[in-house]
């Protein structure tokens, strides 16, 4: 770094990435948002006005090439995050790449290697890690306090299906939406998973089922430390967005609740109620997002490990390779059936 | 008594006599459900067939002459209670009476005095202290587990108001239902209350209003020990019996819910929500029922102090005649304005 | 019947056929507890003592001998089950039998026909179904409440694992424990099952797995209408016994907590807490026994069909002995490879 | 406003100036925070440096005379309110200026008219009115949800009294800590209160005594549309900031529960248990100090009625100064005793 601030460059102005904007410009005083690309470059703008970035550009090569770049934020569609990873690298930028890196384990293991000869840093937008909620279980596994871990339970529900081109686009439930539980159930137990048994089903709308993916899905996760964890997914739960993790083990249990907009109780003449759940992931895990980027900012403006690793989004990937393979073939899978150990 | 179990006589087979019956004759196994009386001898019939009563009577002066009855209930109205137990301690019976003993202070130091006189055990059915969330909360004071008691705030209401004739009989607000909170908080402060401050409205329905009654009431306790408790009334919770406590101490609170019938939630696209709290005090206080009786039982079998005595019964009808004073005078009221101390 | 009220035997004196006679004798208004048999006489008699059972027997067979007995109560160890079903019914006895009938399919199949020939009615003890919260449960699947039911997780775990003894008699984990959930599971989806996968574990006591069982276990069901469930078993939850069920339906989802035996939050300086739910199965479920004897009563005095028949029996023995089979074969399991249709 | 955007002048940069600062500086696009004094130069220095705020000032008249700025935030002591007020709007300045006003009447009577003499915009800052809980709260009320209200309890305790040196100058609990709850409780009843009750007591640090003031105080409020309310106040609860409120209504009631940092039960083998709630003001309303922000900057920008007004401030106060005066007569005591109608 030319300075004790990490001067980032944005690569995609769209959802997300507007979002990692506000929090660099407003909330991270040791980040400054440098520089924001993308094609659509009235968006570019927009975002960098409100974020008082001063360079907008059109072309991310642009950014790479910029000397001040310190480190990027890859936040464009799925399919370029791999060749992303590998041109940042090249270029000598630290990354923080949203989730998945790829579909392809093939491609994944390019991007990590070029990372690793280019020796930056990467970090994978594995954002729940960092919610107050999941953060506390974490920090009650690795404390002890609930002594050996023998059972996890996580339920993963979005509020309602993503519209049937970007389903199609998906890679499928398990790497789209499942992918994210599949990482939480090995930051939780601490533990690699063995073996996994993935049973799915379209529950919600047929639509999907000719699109080649299911909505409902159930897995079985064998860790090697013993445990044995169940992840309950469904694209639709009416009442809002339903993201809970229970452990039990010797000592204890833990469990999550949802987040709710107020803590208020309702006693009507027909049932005691309250307000649903946050509805939207983006409200949901709002402080998870600025926790995330805090913690890439302080990894490499202090030279140490970053909280989420290429390997971590590699495993996960894995995994939802391995439950893909489960159901087809109707029976428990063996990681490594499905990839052969990292590189 | 002469033998091992306590014989007993139930006066008055109505809706509380009802309960009594059947909590002697299949809970309590050191007590025999000997005799009911009522003057409605087809309700007597009724109860004793149900719970094996083998002596049926309509005139209670039969039970307070039989040599084997051990100890009576009175479960008749509450006009009748002083004097029935003015009876029964002269006929050397343990007495268990209804709550209140009388509207009248002269009336109950009466019936204390005759209660004394006769050496004659008598407790008063304030059940509620035996329901297992005051009894915890009474555990949490005098354990110490809350450190010194600062602060209480009792929430007591009905889901609907009674009939207009029984409250033109009842007494007033104060004396048919705040007597119970009044007990509730002499039992939980474990101190006497000085003074208080008392404030009602009717909100709900102007026909109270006509009858000389408040539905809606607030009173302010100041004890002997220096803590403020607080008193909030109303006759009509539409969601349903409400019955709560909080008392804040030096080293922590305590708070209690409401029971219901289940531990159910329900999720729907417009609430979270749960079925209402049990919603009559017969299934909201069934085990305090049974278990104050026990209490009795077992107080007269092996000679031991009673957990509810007279003294209480006339405390809690001394603090509701300083209520209505407050009402009346808008201002604090010594208790000692109203009751001078106990005989 | 002879009369307008049902004369029931109770085999077995042990502690359950204790809470059945109870209940028969004090909360059953149209049964009669007419005679008690036990090996260990003194069992029975202190039983009878308590519960006024006229006839106390030390032979089974006295009772089905006795043609003033409509019905019996099996409440002897499991290996006598099925014996004592088919004695019963050839008898001519109506018959409520503690779960499991048996472990071995055949026997049960044998006691299925007694049965059926003798044109008795058969109850098996599934209490749970009647317990409130699961009864409401069912209430939101049946009424429609939830929508089409898609995803359902049981978690029941034990406060401690029984003596190793038990253990070793008791047929393993699934046809043991488990069989309560596979019952449960049927009765909520409303449908059967088709194919299941087990998987479990040793974490609590390495000489449960000396004994050839499982202390912890994880199974997923596959229902014939398309759901997905699994259940979340432990031998040992430190915290009490925990039992909960969650459905997710089309229109919302519905969860149930533990039992608590009391509703008192303490807020101390180091946490918000409650006292533990209630810890041993007959609190848990004390009101269920008595429903269920209830509906067995009436299923027999008005000729109605029981609730809980012999075929639910024979179908939670199937599926238990599927998932002993899919933990051996490290794969899913049809029922059917199994259980041949029933009779 | 010479531009669309409101250029603020911030006076004060202490605690809560600074949190403002923010507020304007990385969350309300409207704003321009502009110019920032404090007699301590360099702490707002700093807060000019984090928040990008161009001028940065010693004397707060060099703010009031500065053409550019439109408004002003006092964040300055207590007792530099009210001349504050008057020197700003004479100025022309639109003000937010901090709760409370004065401690005197006359003072605050004198600073309304100086306000509405220069036809400039005052908002005072009861942030909690903001918060989404009591936001809610306030919905139900006059969304009707609620029906006619009846009775409303406040709860309102700090997790430890402050400095000795800061109650002696913070004019007493009821000016101090229960202003707060006075305009909470005028807020959600949508009625002036009539007459109120209070009682107090020093039960946690004798020194507060000899300072002259309470630490535990309940207050018993008559409103003028017949609602009765009550407040709990204490300066200590060992678990942490306790903030509620419940309303009963003719329809129904409404609760709102604490915040916590977490939404995590942890069940070990002595309590089911969670982490205590938010501790600090600034977390527990963190969201409110923005949203009174930006309601002030909007009813600014485009002239529309401040949400809190100076006669809110007033109100608040004359409610603090009776209950202080009910202490002492020990009796209720009419608002118009203490404050004559607003001028």
């Amino acid at each position: 770094m030319t300075s004790n601030k990490l001067r980032i460059g944005i690569i995609g102005a769209g959802r997300i990435g507007k979002v990692h904007s506000e929090t660099l410009a407003f909330r991270l005083p040791d980040a400054i948002p440098l520089a924001i690309a993308d094609v659509n470059l009235d968006a570019a703008s927009e975002v960098a006005e409100r974020c008082h970035i001063p360079r907008v550009l059109r072309d991310h090569a642009d950014i790479l090439k910029d000397p001040e770049v310190d480190a990027v934020l890859i936040c464009s569609p799925t399919e370029t995050h791999a060749d992303l990873i590998i041109s940042a690298a090249r270029a000598g930028k630290h990354i923080f790449c949203e989730k998945p890196i790829d579909h392809s384990l093939s491609k994944i293991d390019l991007a990590l290697q070029a990372v690793k000869q280019a020796r930056v840093k990467l970090q994978i937008g594995f954002n729940r890690r960092f919610d107050t909620n999941f953060a506390r279980v974490h920090n009650a596994v690795t404390s002890g306090e609930l002594g050996t871990p023998h059972l996890m339970h996580i339920v993963s529900r979005d509020p309602a299906p993503p519209p049937l081109p970007y389903i199609r686009a998906s890679g499928g439930i398990f790497l789209d939406m499942t992918i994210h539980d599949f990482d939480m159930a090995r930051f939780l137990a601490g533990s690699e998973v063995e073996s996994l048994y993935a049973s799915g089903a379209v529950r919600i709308d047929k639509e999907i089922e000719k699109a080649g993916d299911l909505d409902t899905a159930v897995i079985v996760l064998h860790f090697k430390n013993g445990m044995i964890g169940t992840i309950d997914n469904s694209r639709q739960a009416v009442y809002g967005y339903d993201q809970r993790v229970e452990i039990l083990g010797s000592k204890g249990a833990i469990a999550t609740e949802n987040r709710f907009p107020n803590q208020v109780t309702l006693s009507t003449g027909s049932s005691i109620q309250r307000d649903l759940p946050l509805n939207f992931f983006m409200d949901r895990y709002a402080e998870s997002f600025e926790s995330e980027l805090s913690a890439f900012v302080q990894a490499v403006l202090h030279d140490k490990p970053v909280p989420v690793t290429g390997q971590d989004g590699r495993a996960a990937t894995v995994m939802a390779l391995a439950a893909r393979k489960s159901v087809e073939l109707r029976r428990p899978v063996q990681l490594e059936e499905v990839g052969h150990s990292a590189p």
